[in-house]
């Protein structure tokens, strides 16, 4: 396989081309960003953690028969994905309360709710990426009907597969962002990555924070804490 | 019918007991309010004109067998309605682009949508009345699944009503809010008001304001807008 010319730069990672029709080259960034890139830093070993994280998830979501992109990880920085077309949504989980919920809703942190709730978020950096509901995601042709009832139900396995991952880790999830993608052939997939950068995770034990809020908040070094996730994630 | 102790201050209007089970005595007020109440003002005669707007409307929409909370109109600024127990929700219906809508999703005002697009914002002043989704309405328990059904239906009804009796009047139907209620019985009743103050009414001719955003943007006197949205609907 080789890497070819660049695709498209994100906030923590690069996809390039490769020399095979429908496969794409991944490279995670040592780049933090919150407040939609308002807040930048560079983070030495960030990229190498969350390629691993994300890759171990990958393949025990894989093995729940949860389709994904994720193809194989192949350095400890980057990986190889099935090109999808990335559907302009990010669909968020909660378990309990925290965040933007909390503070729209004022309900406390932490606080279960009586079911996971999904939500949609229109990806438009130009506007903040709206929180939008169903009649939004067909009006401004996001998905079909049909592909929103896939999404939903994919959104909501994958957090059946997630919380019982994290649960043998000691870690529980409050919440976490997927994003999916459509293939040539119309499959939803699901795409991007699953790391602390894109879940809410607590210690069980202590409800201390081991996610991207330690940098979104300033509460410390955000490395140590993703090593012990995929420390705890690995064993 | 003897008006009895007040229930209720609202923005617009004051609710009454009355000495019939079931029947509360409603008055309309000179009071226009915006942006949560942050801006007021009392504007001579507004009661008035509201009261007989939503009177004939909800008439007219009983006259297609929609259930409503309406009885009768008794006095130029008063109305009789059936007591419901009101749920926490704006449920806006939206034909055309405008307003809140038109910001967050960066479309231009006037902008015709595919299909009349249903939303729900959660009632609580303390929160600035939160913009919801399906899921949010189930976990705070604001209405049950099967409610959420019938009030998306009969928010889609109220509006094919509505934009036959404004089209009569050479009046476009950009938007409105309508707020629902339910009865012992647990029937679910269209309830408030409909008038200038939750609809969005372009005049068909000129797209020129016929409704409260005249005064939200400060467009000029309200008074006689209402009275030409009256006397359009009264022909």
């Amino acid at each position: 396989m080789e890497k070819e010319e660049l695709l498209y730069e994100g906030k923590a990672k690069k996809l390039f081309k490769t020399d095979q029709v429908g496969v794409l080259w991944v490279e995670y960034l040592d780049q933090a960003t919150a407040l939609n890139g308002a807040k930048k830093d560079v983070v030495q070993g960030k990229g190498e953690l969350n390629n691993q994280i994300t890759s171990l998830i990958f393949e025990a979501l894989k093995a729940e028969e949860i389709p994904s992109h994720f193809i194989e990880k192949i350095s400890k920085t980057e990986q190889l994905v099935k090109s999808v077309e990335i559907i302009p949504l990010e669909v968020v989980v909660r378990n309990r309360a925290a965040g933007s919920f909390s503070k729209r809703l004022d309900i406390p942190e932490g606080k279960a709710l009586p079911f996971p709730i999904v939500e949609f978020y229109y990806k438009e950096d130009r506007l903040d990426d709206p929180f939008i509901n169903d009649d939004h995601v067909l009006a401004l042709e996001i998905a079909t009907e049909e592909e929103i009832t896939v999404i939903k139900e994919l959104a909501r396995k994958v957090n059946q597969a997630l919380i019982k991952l994290f649960q043998k880790a000691a870690i529980t999830l409050i919440d976490f962002k997927i994003e999916v993608g459509r293939t040539p052939a119309g499959e939803i997939l699901l795409a991007d990555e699953i790391s602390p950068d894109t879940c809410r995770l607590w210690d069980t034990a202590t409800d201390s924070h081991l996610d991207k809020d330690i940098y979104r908040r300033d509460l410390g070094d955000l490395v140590p804490v993703y090593q012990e996730v995929l420390a705890r994630l690995s064993k």
